[in-house]
């Protein structure tokens, strides 16, 4: 049978949904690539009742348990003193925490108060585990030989202590010496329902591999774990399936693990040293907004034209007013001339546009609102792609910005310029 | 002692990580309004073992229990049966349920497959809760006195049936009578302590009226909750209420209720008739891409211009050269500079520019990481503020959108051009 990990998660933010829980999913998707199983997740407020409550109903049913939440210094964050209580244990201060905090309030020069002293305190038999980003540090607690890691509630700092310690800490208790890694493989432009179709036939279904889909809209996320005694062997099999997937669904991945589809196209056109101009109408500046969320984007982004107005489109990007009076502002041609207009305009080599009809009002019975016409153009020439998405005004921005940046990710990759 | 509700969510995309669970945080944040309590959240897997251990766990401390998910066609949607199971009850058609399922089958043109029949089974005693956009319709089950109110998981489908309905099935089984009415205040601009200290001698400290603080980065929201038996009175004490933060906080106050900031921009430009244009660097887009998420949007928008490069920001926005070069690309000088430019592009009646370094280089003593000028220029003149933040690359970009809308807002509402 599978090991079970029970999550709890403490803080009246939480029961009060002042602050939605976001830790409980990565903790169940960690748990989930380590081929466990999480029975269930428990949120509950800042009471020792509560606290104790969520623990009795985990423990039965669980063979180690995450704590997440209430490790700060204030006098809400309970965690700490309830856990000792309810298992009967006095608290001591761990010296080297002490030493450890006072010293990060003088590297940043924060006033000392004495309830500070509090993130030093930690159960009679706790393991510590510390914490490489914040002041709060967590433990470790065997209770009748089932294992209850405490982390502080702070999102990136608990997914950085779970990823770091606790997980190698659960693996310990478990007593696994096996190897276990996994890949992410990114995808757009084909639902889920496809994607799981095209791997149907493929040999994934071997011993020590497991696969997931995540759809993250618009990508979908489909995750490899392998599992094994020898890491060369893990390796290989996770190169295998990757390998597997890569062959029925090369054209729609987009990027693997932490990449983001921005941050490949910034990469490649970096790399390649091309400068790229933005013409945007339908989808507003999302382009532009998630190409500059990457580091060192005014390396290749020359500039970006938000053509909102017809006015823009023609005395901006020099699109003509015959082309958008015969054609409309929401067509191919338009698009095609926004691209290459933006394009000169910094006389940089590639130039993306989005034209289309975002809505809820201005479709037609010819162009629906969805109706999108994404163009690149190059110093050689330019094409256009045609869409009718069925979604909302934000989903079909973020849809239209996705599919440019995709397209724009392909015609680079295969062209080079 | 108040009212306490007990949340389930049910689906092994939760315990798998998934999805993550917005709906449990959307129920407490109502449920709260209400004035009740919600002493824990459980989330569980798709089985029968679970369903009923999370409601023998939640049944026994609670009055009553909302559970979502897994109320779907297929095969592994088991909510209803499980909870028909647990509790000895036969399933039953609701013969009005299965024809609004068919009739929207029919009107979406969609292929009937007998497994949606499954969807039109409750638990017999259990009454229906209609869901106004899909199929899965919800029900209300009386259980020793305690009721408990299924929906499914769909986000958008639990928040409705959960307000329009769950809600006052509550009250109606709790006998309320009283009146319940909820305002939200949108502030930005001030922390949440200094706005905790702005309120704290303000006489909010009444009966039947509630106060709660919920952050939103980069805002902040103040919500006040009424209770009483009339509803007069009760808009009166709300009235009241919502007098005395605006009193205390007038100036930090963007909007209410469902309002964002940009609505509001979008609003005030909108019925003054005022045309906007926009300059930006160092929010590379997101000022434009906010705006046009506003339906009608290029009723105001003249263009947007993400003016990455220097060159852009001398030939299009026409900054001349010795300025970038003298006071620097990130100064007061280019910003004012950039947002008179394109206010001029369009003719537009206002300019707004930001320029800044988000980081994570590019910074210097003079000039750290988090330097931003924005800047508004109308047709009599312009002005700029200068900011230091102290936030990753994301939030600089955010926060710096934030105060470039809000320096428009708080403009056009103060000199209605």
């Amino acid at each position: 049978m599978s090991i079970r990990i029970g999550i709890l998660a403490i803080g009246n933010e939480l029961t009060s949904g002042r602050v939605q829980d976001s830790n409980s999913a990565f903790i169940s998707r960690l748990v989930q690539m380590q081929g466990w199983q999480v029975p269930s997740i428990v949120a509950v407020g800042d009471s020792e009742e509560a606290i104790r409550k969520g623990l009795e109903f985990l423990l039965p049913a669980c063979d180690a348990i995450t704590v997440t939440g209430g490790l700060g210094p204030t006098a809400d964050d309970l965690t700490t003193e309830m856990i000792a209580k309810i298992f009967n244990l006095p608290l001591y201060t761990e010296e080297s925490a002490l030493n450890y905090i006072r010293q990060r309030f003088e590297e940043l020069r924060l006033e000392w108060t004495p309830n500070n002293a509090k993130q030093a305190l930690f159960p009679q038999g706790a393991r510590t585990i510390f914490n490489p980003i914040g002041t709060a540090w967590g433990f470790a607690l065997s209770v009748s030989g089932k294992l209850i890691a405490v982390m502080p509630g702070v999102p990136s700092e608990a997914e950085r202590m779970l990823t770091e310690r606790v997980i190698p800490l659960l693996r310990e208790h478990f007593g696994i010496s096996e190897t276990v890694m996994s890949r992410t493989i990114k995808l757009f432009g084909l639902p889920e329902a496809k994607i799981d179709y095209a791997l149907a036939d493929a040999p994934l279904d071997r011993p020590g591999l497991q696969i997931g889909f995540y759809p993250r809209f618009p990508e979908i996320q489909v995750v490899l774990t392998a599992r094994g005694t020898a890491e060369p062997e893990v390796k290989k099999t996770l190169a295998a399936a990757s390998a597997i997937v890569e062959d029925k669904l090369r054209k729609y991945i987009f990027g693997y693990d932490n990449e983001t589809l921005e941050g490949n196209v910034a990469r490649l056109l970096t790399e390649k040293g091309l400068i790229l101009s933005v013409a945007e109408s339908c989808t507003g500046g999302l382009i532009t907004d998630r190409l500059t969320n990457v580091p060192g984007s005014s390396n290749f982004l020359n500039r970006g034209i938000v053509a909102y107005s017809n006015e823009c489109k023609i005395d901006t990007l020099g699109v003509p007013l015959e082309i958008i009076e015969k054609h409309g502002a929401v067509s191919e041609e338009t698009a095609v001339l926004m691209a290459s207009g933006v394009r000169k305009l910094g006389n940089a080599d590639l130039g993306l546009a989005t034209t289309g009809i975002a809505g809820p009002t201005g479709g037609s019975d010819l162009k629906p609102v969805g109706t999108v016409y994404i163009a690149i153009a190059d110093r050689s020439g330019s094409f256009c792609r045609h869409f009718n998405f069925r979604w909302d005004r934000r989903r079909i921005k973020e849809i239209s910005s996705q599919w440019a940046l995709e397209l724009l990710r392909r015609h680079v990759e295969e062209n080079g310029n």
